[in-house]
């Protein structure tokens, strides 16, 4: 063993320590934790953004471009925003004791399926020191301990946040190594957070394809996917035009970092004449790059697609787009190039809207609205540790429930077979 | 690519295309097929029998244990039983399309969180052929192709078998890829089938702590764990020890070959000069082996538990057994061997049972009942793809809904952000 997969083995064994006095712990226990976890988060900001100036300066002295610098980056206003985070979550409903299910068993049993935290949490995660206390916000008040693996460029804020949300947790008498950092730089230590299968319960990564999956492929920890949205919208023949040049431009050019950002957009042929000048002019007028297959590219200013447009996650300005013969050929497209993430269509045909609803397998499918929608925050959830964009366990945007396991308790009085 | 791999790329494509017109098949759609299948089973019986005992002879050749081969041997009642227990699936509520969670939020979005299947599951097992039709038709009612992959030992049984299932999914419409035998015997078509990611939504291993260990080792498709168990029972000083003999008698020998079986049992400190000597009575006259720690060993005919003993799973009549301080000690002794799958208590205590409850993380906690009863049969699913001992998706006894996914759906009016 390394140096650095001891010490993961190590911080992982406090983890799982810790997370047998969280499982105990009541809600109004987490709750003034995440209170004084907040409160403290806001008393040391100066320390907090001393040790996040380090950070900026290291990048910006290794030419990192100033987007991601920008995402770096903390100020006061987006430390009281972290803050203001960890208050949200302790609003929230305790998922842990919820009763999911329950029966009286014809021999006088009684069943209960009954959520429980699942235990230690690894999060491994880019860029954005913020993540840093919203995870550990989500996961204290679903009764997990978190292990947090922050990128290197992010390692003095991340250490600053983690250390003040450690003396806060003491200081209302829940232990510390519920909140701890995976120690080392290395890619020794993200191995070891992989393989500490019954150390670790579930693996959370968040962000690029690449990390997700590096971590898929190596990890024996269960993983929940998350984040890549290969999302379409399907015009078709039936809708409401306006509705659909709305839903696309929304969905193409509210915010394209997101993973629920709309990359492709496929429109039924019977209205190809009619509806592509106007969807082309109105997503010119955006600044948005149309990649087109043979049809779109008939119009001015429509580049030609290539094959591995179909399947690309711009994040960006760009759009993919292409004609089908009807919704079989839209269901047919998006089976081929989706992501699963969120594909949605645009049409006032029942029949065809429900076909389409029934056929395409994806996390989220929307009739006459956004992609954007597809969101903890717009569903409701009041907070979202990610989405998922795998079918086990939780499959699209995952908020506290999504954060436990359940266990059946079994009550009788003497009852044997 | 070696030629097995090639084989189980294909087989799972097809299986993919399959589940596909799966996902769309109404509940009397997949009822007419598991009667179909039914039928056909029995009805197909002589050709059946013939190709077991093939299996059977060459099993016998090579000198396999006789609870092996009687495992192995299908007869016309186990065949009929079979038949049953498709007959049994296809009066189940059909999981796909139940409605889990919805509302209608602030902005008028219409969210639904509804049941689907997972697509395409992978069952990996050993032994016994009945798994075999139990499993396509469990996956078939909730909507799933499955893949196949028995053990070498049971082929011609279980290629006969897939055989007449197929052609009775012909028969009623359904596409005949939706069951399907992996092939190769190699180890080869193993790994290709656990690196099918995103062809294989699912892998289910069923069989020994060596199958199901490797299988979550290798693989880079998500994997629910099944089925090892080293239950505990722990009687309390509280406990009434009429019930507490019955239930550690019944936990250990009712059935020794099963996950459910007690392998530990732990007494309170303080009722062990008068328990002891009663448990011990007990269990020596149904023949079980004690392997007892230090308190235990005292007592004539009880043999000193080595470190391991406390860890095995022994499925036989043997019962490693130690005094605890309390039920802290109870709980710690858990959480250091239990391979949580059921651990029970036996106890009057309110405040006792609550704490042991809380603390212990197995999937199925009992108070006052066998560990025998954690099953999908005992609890009322009607059908049973195995136990889970992992957190993830499913925890305990898997009916019907542990076999699916859920999406959302989202219905907009034109709705953008």
């Amino acid at each position: 063993m390394t140096h650095d997969t001891e010490s993961v083995r190590d911080v992982a064994s406090r983890a799982r320590v810790a997370s047998h006095d969280l499982a105990l712990a009541t809600r109004a226990d987490k709750d003034a934790a995440l209170h004084a976890m907040a409160d403290a988060l806001v008393a040391a900001a100066p320390t907090i953004l001393e040790a996040n100036a380090d950070d900026v300066a290291r990048a910006e002295a290794a030419g990192v471009a100033p987007n991601i610098v920008d995402r770096l980056t903390l100020t006061q206003e987006r430390l009281a925003a972290m803050a203001d985070g960890l208050r949200e979550v302790a609003g929230l409903a305790d998922p842990v004791g919820e009763v999911v299910r329950g029966s009286t068993l014809a021999n006088g049993l009684e069943l209960r399926q009954v959520r429980v935290p699942f235990g230690v949490v690894g999060m491994i995660y880019e860029a954005r020191p913020n993540v840093t206390a919203d995870a550990a916000g989500i996961c204290l008040k679903s009764g997990n301990a978190v292990l947090l693996r922050g990128s290197s460029s992010a390692r003095s804020s991340n250490a600053a946040i983690v250390e003040v949300l450690r003396s806060a947790l003491t200081g209302v008498g829940l232990p510390e190594d519920a909140v701890q950092l995976v120690p080392g730089d290395s890619h020794d230590s993200v191995k070891a957070l992989m393989r500490a299968r019954g150390l670790v319960d579930v693996l959370i990564p968040r962000g690029g394809a690449g990390l997700i999956r590096s971590v898929v492929e190596e990890s024996t920890v269960p993983v929940i996917e998350t984040g890549v949205g290969n999302c379409h919208v399907y015009v078709d023949a039936s809708a409401d035009i306006d509705q659909a040049l709305a839903i696309v431009v929304n969905a193409k050019t509210h915010r394209t970092s997101v993973c629920n950002a709309a990359e492709s957009l496929l429109v039924h042929a019977d209205i190809a004449d009619d509806f592509l000048p106007r969807v082309i002019d109105a997503l010119h007028e955006h600044g948005v790059t149309i990649h087109g297959d043979e049809r779109f590219s008939e119009y001015d200013g429509v580049v030609e697609a290539t094959a591995a447009d179909h399947g690309t996650e711009y994040l960006s300005l760009d759009i993919s787009a292409a004609v089908v013969a009807d919704v079989d050929g839209a269901i047919d497209h998006i089976r081929a190039y989706s992501s699963g993430h969120s594909d949605a269509i645009v049409a006032n045909d029942q029949t065809t809207i429900r076909r389409f609803v029934a056929a395409v397998d994806s996390a989220a499918v929307l009739v006459n609205a956004s992609t954007r929608f597809t969101d903890g925050g717009e569903f409701g959830f009041g907070a979202e540790i990610g989405i998922s964009t795998q079918k086990l366990h939780a499959r699209g945007p995952m908020g506290l429930p999504e954060m436990t396991s359940t266990k059946y308790v079994v009550i009788g009085a003497g009852h044997t077979r």
